[in-house]
Order: C-alpha cells, then sequence, then structure tokens
C-alpha cells in the first residue's frame, strides 16, 4: 500500500481517492462539474505516478438533496473528464446522502518499462519535478483572502491534469522512483525517500514555482498533481520528455545516502525541508 | 452499464457499490465491522452475477470524528470480508466526514465458460434462484418493530455472502442470463426480463422463502445477495452445482416470449409481478 496505485498480476494497477465536500472542495469555488472532473483526475494522477495508461474507472457518488440537478452536473463533470483523459467510465452507483462525496477508482495498465514504484530511487540519483508548484495553494489562498487569483491558476485547482504521459516518459527514461505531487513536494518527496530508504539534497532555486507562488507554496502546495520522480540519468529524461513532445521537467536536486530531505538556499544556508503538506482548510 | 459490473479486456471485470449510513445500514443494528464486511461482500455480490472471482478490491471510507476508533473497526471489517472471501484489498483512502460512507471497487476476471450478463436470457429457459428470499428483509423488519430476530436472519442483513461459487458453477451449466437479488426478486428478474427482452411466469409456491419471511418478503425483499439466472437445462444446472459441492438452485418458473412477469398462484390465479424494491428506510 506504500505506491500511488497497487500493483497486481499483469501490470494491471488499481487505485482509489475520494472527494469529500468541505474536506477537498467547495461548491463556492468548484462548480459541480469540476469536482467531477477532479474526482476522476486525481485517481488518473496516481495512474500517471506508476507509469501506467488508464484502462476504466467506476465512480460512486453521494450527493445531499439540494441543490436540484447536483447529480446530473457532478456526473457529466465524470464523463469530460473520461472523454478529455482517455479513461471510459464504465459504471457507477449513486446514492442519497448528506453531504457531497465522490469516490473514483480506477484501473491502469503498466507497459513495459514500468511500474515506477516510489521505492527505487538510489543515491546519485537527480530529481525531478514535472511543471511547476504551488499554483493549486496559491489560488486557493487567494480565494480564501478573497484577492483576485493569478490568471491561470484557478484552473489548476479546479480541473487538475493528470500527468499520463509524463509519467510514461519517465519510465522509459529509467525513472528510478516516482510520485504524484498531491500532499506538496516536501511531504511527497518524504514519501518517495521514505520508501527507498535514502535522502534528498534540493536546491531551493531551482524548485518551479507557478506564476505569483511563493517557495513555501511551492514546497507544500498540495493539490498540484505534477510528478517527482528520480533517474540515473539527466539527459536520458531529458530527450525521453522531448521525444515525447512533453516539457523537460526540472532538476531539482539530487538523491543522497544519508536520510533525510535536505534544501539548499542560494546562500548555502542548508534547512530541513519539512513535510508540511496541504492543510485541507476550506475557506 | 446495464449489467453488475462492467466487463472489460481480458475478461476483466470492474464494479463499485457505496454504502452510506442512513440509507443502506445502521450502527444501531450493525457493528462498524459489519458495515465493512458488508461493503466488500456487496461489490463481490456483482462479480459473482457475472461467474467471475475476484482479482483485488480498493477501498474508500469517509469517517465522522466520533464515535473515536470507527475508522480502525471499519477496516477490520473489511479485511475480515477480505480474507474470508478471498479477495485482496490492495489500497484505499480514509478521510474524515460527516457521515459514515464506504466505497469499494472491486475487479474480478471472468473464467472461459464468463460472462453472464443480464441479456441472454431465452423463452423456455428454466428461471433459478439460489438460496432462500426475505431473510434480510424480515431481519430488518423484525428489528424495526423491536420483535426478536429469527435466528440465523441478522447474520444474512449484517454479514451477506457473495454468491462466488454459485456464479461460477451457473456459467460452466451454461446460465444464459444472470443477475444477484439486492433490491428484491421481482425487481432484480425485471431487470433480467428487461434486459433480455423476454417476459417470466414464476411458480408463487416454488419461491424459496427463509424461515419466517413471508412470499411477500422474499419477492420484495432486497439485501439477500443470492443469484438468480436462467438457463436451457435444468439437469445440466443440477449437475453442476452438486458437482460442485454447491446446493442446487431452486427452479422456480421459465422465461416467456412475452413481456413482463406473472406470479402463477397455486391455485392458478396470475398476477403481475410488480417490481416494488427494497425501500431503504433505517429504523
Amino acid at each position: 500500500m506504500g505506491d500511488d496505485a497497487a500493483v497486481l498480476e499483469d501490470g494491471l494497477l488499481l487505485a482509489t481517492d475520494a472527494l469529500v465536500a468541505g474536506v477537498h472542495f467547495s461548491l463556492t469555488w468548484s462548480s459541480a462539474e469540476d469536482v467531477g472532473w477532479k474526482a476522476l483526475a486525481v485517481n488518473l494522477s496516481d495512474i500517471a505516478a506508476m507509469a501506467g495508461t488508464p484502462v476504466a474507472a467506476v465512480a460512486a457518488v453521494i450527493v445531499p438533496p439540494t441543490p436540484p440537478g447536483l447529480a446530473d452536473r457532478v456526473l457529466a463533470g465524470l464523463a469530460q473528464a473520461a472523454d478529455a483523459l482517455a479513461c471510459p467510465l464504465v459504471g457507477g452507483d449513486t446514492t442519497s446522502g448528506g453531504e457531497l462525496a465522490l469516490s473514483v477508482a480506477v484501473l491502469g495498465r503498466v507497459a513495459g518499462s514500468g511500474p515506477v514504484l516510489r521505492s527505487g530511487a538510489q543515491a546519485g540519483d537527480t530529481v525531478f519535478v514535472t511543471g511547476a508548484l504551488g499554483g493549486a495553494k496559491r489560488a486557493f489562498d487567494q480565494l480564501a483572502e478573497g484577492d483576485e487569483v493569478t490568471p491561470g491558476l484557478l484552473e489548476r485547482l479546479r480541473r487538475p491534469i493528470p500527468r499520463l504521459a509524463e509519467g510514461r516518459a519517465a519510465a522509459s527514461a529509467g525513472a528510478s522512483a516516482m510520485i504524484d505531487v498531491s500532499d506538496g513536494l516536501a511531504a511527497d518527496l518524504g514519501h518517495l525517500c521514505d520508501e527507498s530508504g535514502v535522502g534528498a539534497r534540493i536546491e531551493a532555486s531551482a524548485i518551479p514555482a507557478a506564476l505569483s507562488a511563493s517557495l513555501d507554496d511551492a514546497l507544500t502546495g498540495g493539490d498540484d498533481y505534477e510528478l517527482c520522480l528520480t533517474a540515473p540519468d539527466v539527459a536520458t529524461v531529458s530527450d525521453a520528455f522531448t521525444g515525447a513532445g512533453l516539457p523537460t521537467p526540472t532538476a531539482i536536486g539530487r538523491v543522497t545516502e544519508a536520510k533525510g530531505c535536505v534544501l539548499v538556499h542560494a546562500d548555502g544556508r542548508e534547512v530541513a525541508l519539512e513535510p508540511a503538506g496541504w492543510e485541507h482548510e476550506i475557506p
């Protein structure tokens, strides 16, 4: 149970994640369709982190009696994600209840070079992240403070895109370990290092932050659904991503034999990277 | 989506079902462990109805903050069912929320003779049910009325046993259609006939009722998780079940070309079999 998805016979992957109103989202800043989308997307992010390809998903939805039409709107968002992310929704179960909650389970399959587990990082490997971090947290905080949200960030929070092609490119480039950044880079890199029995030294100046996000947002913000991976060879990773038409992930540091994650600031100051993850406080 | 589980590539089956407090169960008559058991069992019943074998399951659990220890107890019940019913629980997600809800997804696989769908019933086939019906409803009603519960029935309500071996025996005996009796025989036989484009004539006197259950309980009581199947040859079904060391299912009627289900009473009186299913009113 240490990985994003369970690895079964024949390279099959199985994962589940639930979204609960007031814990993972609020209908004040997400539409019902957004919530449907996100419920499938966060599950597919677990498949991406294993270098898998989606096969099919099922969804169990608990819907309160009001507002009317809520179930249909949630299911429409699920269907949009299923279509856009190429994961057929093949079954479901809708129940009336007190609060909106969605539970999705996804079946995936790994190709020849997968799965990539959390436990394979080796001292000397380079640590990479895809995309930019902290954007979902920044949008969330701006909403909470009643500020204008930086353009582009709201979509990251509402409709994350699982990095499926990136996960497979990482596997083909010999990635030794991988995890999706759902709880924040500090927390998730910590999980990866714990599972691998290693540590890491991360360069603060190298961490790719989303527009307007601080270093702290980028380190502790969850809900980004980017991938953090380790691999022995930088050029191979770069070539694999470029060859797949994907942006090259950013090298942010190195795996160390010494356990614990260390953040190295530009002035040479070193601090322990605390796994202070995403706090699910809904505005 | 017309079947109990979706049929995917390579004979894989995927199904999901959620149990929600106040809708599907009450902790006044089920322990937290029972609820965990039942959440897996009802999903495996969907696999049974397709003649499948469980491969693995994942569970998403939403637990209220009180009583303390609730999550652990629910997970213990899930683990007991996973062990007893030979379906490894390979992943999960626990979230705090306002009301207890469990959503399980099960991956299954069909052998050579499966899957058995709801849509294959042919006029002339015999209709069978496994076990005895109405027991869960009878227990439920006795609880609601504050009466003593007939021995044996409470376990049916709390810890149903999915008919996995029976489903596979039915497939090997050439079953043409199958469904699990989760909403009541009248409703579920109605679904099967609708999907097959046929009707059925059922003999009231042949319906196997659980101890102390009325004919009405047996027809409309849900939560029994027995199987209703159709097959062309009675002797083949009998031999397959006997050969597998299972009680022979009861022949209760015949599939008809004319649509609609008819209940034939012992005195020859015929009434339309109304699909009045399980009413989820929790005492």
